[in-house]
């Protein structure tokens, strides 16, 4: 069977990631990327040796490219040309105007959480509403927050069946290497409910959700407190017993010396995954208390990268190439090596 | 009526405040405070021209102290015989021991969180427990996290009753100056439940709490979402209408400016109060949220200052001064100046 | 003698200390201070009970004030009009086109650090150039780091004669309650040489001057590197008598407890100073070392409040109050309590 | 020609590195590693599959490792018979007992900065001094700072002869993932001159060196001014030329998007490097002047693996494996792909 043809717009933080989560599937093939500018993701992309073809964003610095002598394969258009579906990781709101070209091609495309949710016929995750993005043309993937918020609270609805969540996201502000945005000594709090809530009840309309965010000075993993209110009581042990099982969620300890967001960058790091990312979330067993008939826990998500798996999972469907979330996820999976680490 | 002679042990960052609260209250009367070592703490109650008496918590160090020319009045003993009350604010585990001497020379003390509870025969509140106090020889109080937080919970039970409370305490790591404690571009999460959740179970014994804590690079005011869940459904304006009659809590919102901790921090310095400090617990307006039958808010804690009221009331207390909490806490505010701001 | 009347323009940061510090000026009066908007500034001179003037800087927001009961005494020009001299502290850039209101009343003003060069007859420091500011119309002060830097190098030129100054800034990014600007876990450069530099050169045109800049996540002072070379060997002794010597200049030694940056806000902070602030810069005396023939040393810049005493200066220079530097800043210092600490 | 076979002693944040990099080097085999517990170093090694052989370095928690089923192949003296030479990455003071087990079976060992140079026969930089450490039995590495240093001023000193330098060190505080150590919103400084200064006139005997160390609240690289004086004046062009041939120097620039320390540990990441690790120091063009006749620069270390190779050249000086630092560096070059990039 063919591979899928698959293109990447926007070679940063992102998009970086999902040429690489692209490169590892199976059955797809990384056409491209394409970039506006010769930033540093593109100065290391062109010093490891161009891996992958380079098209331009936009023609106007085709020189800048050419002075450093970096090597490029055409337009952005040439490269939508030859894709089955483009991953759209342009800055907020480029991803509306690209759509334009999609649109014309006649191709796909899967939108990062800087787009409005009206770019896209569905808002998208992997695990929680698969089967809504089968066969569309345009889906928008939940932020990185809402992702990997989800898993868990998806992980424990389908055990159990949630009711209500009232969640406290402490996020990190920033980005390892962002000079364009920061905080210091302070911490910043958000007008509730929080954007996160309300997106969990768009994803799963079945739950109430609310919540308040704060974001805090620092530039590895969000952390956020989650209040779950099941239809009956789940006690400490059955959410565990339920979290252990989800391939996406790596429950931890802090006595095992998982201390926190860092401990958790550093063992991506030393585990030598590439850019030192982690696609799972972490949960950390240590956490979970019962209040009255509700759990209570807390999950670190690793920004950059937690959105790619989802993201791979969004190619699956929007190309019919599984037809359930559990095929979808278990081939993404197996591709990206993710809990492989599980007994 | 004569004045209340208190005195302060352990002239640090608590022990400095509670020294200027006790100077402002005008039934009481400071004899003086205590400290090991010619601290910067110190040099700057020489530099102003010691307002304060200084006596010596160890005599083994005299000599450092005269040879900077810092005059002082005696020993620790000395400065306990002269008082009624001694407000210990020694580093954790030394009030244990200086307790021996209280003991012996037959005077009442209060401790600060950093001991353990066994040392006192009330763990205290001045709101939520104060007539529990009454007379009793030594009290301990609740932490600054705590002491702010029971202001919130408390001030929300007597108005409608409180069966249940689940918080997420966003831990500032260390206070302006400190050098001894840090933490760099990492949160770290601690084994739930904290201890201030358990805390707030044994001053208010009726309210299940639970709740976990996560530290964060940052030296202002902690952070706290409470989900608090009432014997009846509390709305966010019945929240709102109770917290803005209480004198200990300032309700703010973003949208005036106050965006986060450090806000509040600079409001205080502004203000032109001492040290920049403030006595109140902010309260977001913005970050109330109802979810099901409880309801959700954010607080901040000025962990320098929060205590201080409490630990007058304290006072208040042990030496019968007044009989009610509501009598002894209008004292206290009144003395301090707070609430003074409300219309 | 009739006392100098000065105004304030923009009433943040910078403009609240110039008001604290006009009305401890014996010799003047402070007249009013004029905002565009009830900032928290604005809403913290309102709950202390309104012991300013305040003007509107701009007429279109006046039911903003209204709305909170805030009281104005008139417009920005009403204020003009009734001093003899305003110190603007506006955003950068705003300085430029009030100044056509200056010209057109035909007041004198002084900038701050954020206008263009260009918007003053002259680039102004209390010490190194008071006569070249002697009854001139538009002055325009040296930014933090500029006044504190040169105060050092000043007192070295003084008594020794200083040929060249290599610099390097470990410069904070923002300041406490700051939330439009900021960093986090980084550490950036600014291309070489830093404009202080540059800056100090145009002031001490005699001095050679280069350096690099550093930002760093942190709100506290500045901290400054200098290797000075004088026309003779300078020793650690020589320059340590001179800084010893110098009003606005504090020696204080790291194994005090003077560990850096936030040690010394703490210090200004128990020395119960308004809002915490500190007017002089510190001088690590175990930092001096000696490199050749040159002496090299580190300064802490209270950004905050160090430009207060020169703008006082400043206001001396143009009403022509005093006819020399030693004369001014004496006059500047006794009122603003400088130097008492020393012996 | 047979193997050089290397261990390493204490698996983490520089053993890891060390481990990585011997794993490189054709000429070498890495033995093993030896840790004395399951920390989250080890347990990453497990979870990759136990690409490295583990030993016990104490077997008194053997029963940690079999619980978590995590296989070791023997005792420390295990490793070391097997050895030709141990690089000792263990925490300071260690190393000087273990050097006793390493004396005992006639083993040449390796010693990381943390301990004292009384350790090792020579105290060591691959450049600058490789000669005095042919065929020696111990050797002491240079520390992250002082050897990124000695780096840039050796290269400027071969071309044009270094007389003096004076250094100013902004110190990252802590390793991302470090919960040990930290500071929060607080510059430190450290009595002058600093550690590394006087390290560098052991190693470069003729060069005066001193300086100034100030602690920075974050993470990633240390970044250090330079004023350096030659015998003759060295002009921009003339360092930048040097700079740019020297292998383990990565000249960069702000305006090619290299903002900070930040930038480059992200560059590193997207490199694709182990661990997003880099072995270079970056030098930034745009930071060099010229003071008087000396010429002042920037610098950043990236302190996790900057002594990394210097390291295996000193593997190669104590073996004898190339008799100068020429052969030697390119060598450790070569296998560790350091100088790919340059044209």
């Amino acid at each position: 069977m063919a591979k899928i043809k698959v293109g990447v717009a926007g070679y940063g933080t992102i998009g970086q990631r999902l040429a690489d989560g692209v490169a590892l599937q199976g059955d797809m093939e990384l056409v491209g990327v394409a970039d506006v500018a010769p930033t540093l993701a593109v100065r290391a992309l062109y010093e490891k040796g161009m891996p992958y073809n380079l098209y331009l964003a936009s023609e106007d610095r085709k020189a800048d490219f050419e002075a450093l002598g970096i090597p490029t394969c055409g337009t952005m258009e040439d490269l939508v040309k030859k894709c089955d579906v483009i991953l759209d990781s342009s800055p907020g709101g480029i991803g509306a105007k690209n759509k334009e070209l999609y649109a014309r091609l006649g191709k796909k495309a899967i939108f990062q959480g800087g787009e409005k949710n009206s770019v896209a016929d569905v808002f998208f995750h992997g695990y929680a509403n698969y089967e809504k993005g089968l066969d569309k043309d345009y889906l928008k993937l939940t932020s990185c927050n809402t992702t990997g918020l989800i898993r868990s609270v998806d992980c424990l609805d389908r055990a159990f069946g949630i009711e209500r969540v009232a969640i406290t996201i402490i996020r990190r502000v920033a980005d390892p290497g962002d000079y364009h945005r920061g905080l210091t000594n302070a911490l910043q709090i958000d007008k509730a409910p929080s954007h996160q809530a309300v997106d969990l009840m768009t994803i799963m309309p079945h739950v109430e959700a609310t919540g308040i965010l704060v974001h805090t000075p620092v530039t590895h993993g969000h952390i956020i407190t989650v209040v779950a209110t099941g239809k009956e009581k789940i006690t400490k042990e059955m959410a565990l017993e339920a979290f252990k099982k989800h391939p996406r969620i790596r429950v931890v300890s802090i006595k095992d010396g998982f201390m926190g967001n860092a401990s958790l960058f550093k063992y991506a790091r030393d585990l030598g995954n590439s850019r030192g990312d982690m696609y799972e979330i972490a949960l950390w067993e240590d956490s979970i208390v019962e209040t009255g008939d509700s759990i209570m826990y807390a999950i670190n998500i690793p920004q950059e990268a937690v959105t790619i798996p989802e993201t791979m999972d969004g190619i699956r469907a929007v190309m019919g190439m599984q037809k359930t979330s559990q095929e979808a996820t278990a081939k993404t999976n197996e591709y990206l090596g993710i809990g492989k680490w599980k007994k």
